[in-house]
């Protein structure tokens, strides 16, 4: 039995050079559930990938199945030529919670949950596995919609690179706390505090070509004006699992 | 005079083959002041960077004076030992404005604001401009704060390291507009909308070890419960630069 075969059945990832959490490290996970729901709980993802030395980093939006993430780019994208054989990608997922003003410099910090997954971006090139991750790009945000849309054509889907990584190895960091000040500092007349930040929804525009009488879909209702956006992504994947898309 | 030069009177990056917006280029910029908004409108960032081959995409708070962009680190960082001698690094800032729904797979979408900034990351050695980058991350977002803390301990400064990087190129790339369904699409019986997202502040969390008549600084109004964070950011972007810091 390998070692990642041991490391799945007891629900951590790995620890590797390239996933270790080197700096504050007590704020450091390996642990499936918390790199999942920090990866659930967001649509826009980063992506790092190199392509002749050079670095880039590119915002997307991610969805994911089980330990597959897939994220999805114009056929014309500059990165698909590496993606045939598969590229070693780094895909993050970041939170910002809150800003932490403390009494001294060193001790400003913010609240945040991070993600940080490693393994080979591929190609999906399997007809059926596209279509499906096509289908999972909509239904996971949006429960059951694809059933709802004119049928994507197969100009559309050529259009369409799907990329797909099987997470290899991740990491989940995390502060979720107060102000961390030095106790000697308590003293100080220094103002000190948390102020919280959070991603909402607001009210929502309908567009201006709908023909009368077409409603909102109820399925909808997750992400009604001032819902957090990461409790209505967290719920719309547990709805996707729950419908038996994992 | 070098092309750089040129362009940098004209207000835009040069358009290299790494910053060039290959997908859905009438989204794409490359003026400076396009690119800056979207970096001063964020606090969270995220960097790429490659160490033997392996990308790595690394969340951090991110602040700019000009061309150049800085962000910190722990001494014991995994990069460091790259940064002596600088590496390229690519550092992207993205705010999600919307969820697009449209009446086809194909057509869901997002708005949102991204910049993508090119460089060599460096090391901020020269003590007068460390001292000053440690400063500039307090007072960049929390005007005149730095002057108010406990000092900087010299142990703190040497835990703290400060990464910086002249933008050499970078685009910004936008959507924000209603939803972009294909117009034979119109008349289907499918509803299509935009979702608004906006990251906003809470009520702020009072450190509770502060003494008996310290009261938060005036100069904090600026991230009042319910404003908009990248609203926020961009004013104290704008006030730090006014007092001279630019």
């Amino acid at each position: 039995m390998s070692t990642s075969t041991i490391e799945a059945e007891t629900g951590s990832y790995p620890v590797t050079d390239r996933n270790r959490v080197k700096r504050l490290h007590e704020r450091g996970s390996y642990d499936r559930t918390a790199v999942h729901a920090i990866l659930d709980a967001g649509m826009l993802c980063h992506v790092a990938y190199v392509i002749d030395g050079q670095p880039f980093c590119t915002p997307t939006i991610h969805w994911r199945e089980g330990d597959m993430l897939y994220w999805h780019g114009s056929s014309a994208s500059r990165m698909l030529r590496h993606l045939k054989t598969g590229t070693p990608a780094c895909l993050t997922v970041s939170h910002l919670d809150g800003l932490v003003l403390a009494r001294s410099g060193f001790n400003h910090s913010a609240n945040y949950r991070s993600a940080m997954c490693f393994g080979t971006a591929r190609l999906v090139e399997d007809p059926t596995e596209k279509e499906k991750a096509l289908r999972a790009v909509i239904d996971r945000f949006y429960p059951d919609r694809s059933t709802l849309l004119r049928p994507t054509t197969g100009q559309e889907i050529k259009a369409t690179a799907v990329i797909g990584m099987r997470i290899e190895d991740a990491s989940a960091k995390v502060r979720a706390k107060g102000v961390g000040d030095d106790e000697e500092d308590y003293g100080l007349p220094i103002w000190a505090g948390v102020i919280p930040v959070r991603t909402v929804l607001g009210e929502t525009e309908v567009s201006p070509h709908l023909p009368a009488g077409v409603s909102k879909p109820e399925t909808l209702s997750l992400y009604g004006a001032g819902t957090r956006l990461d409790d209505a992504l967290t719920e719309a994947q547990r709805l996707y699992e729950e419908a038996g898309n994992q």
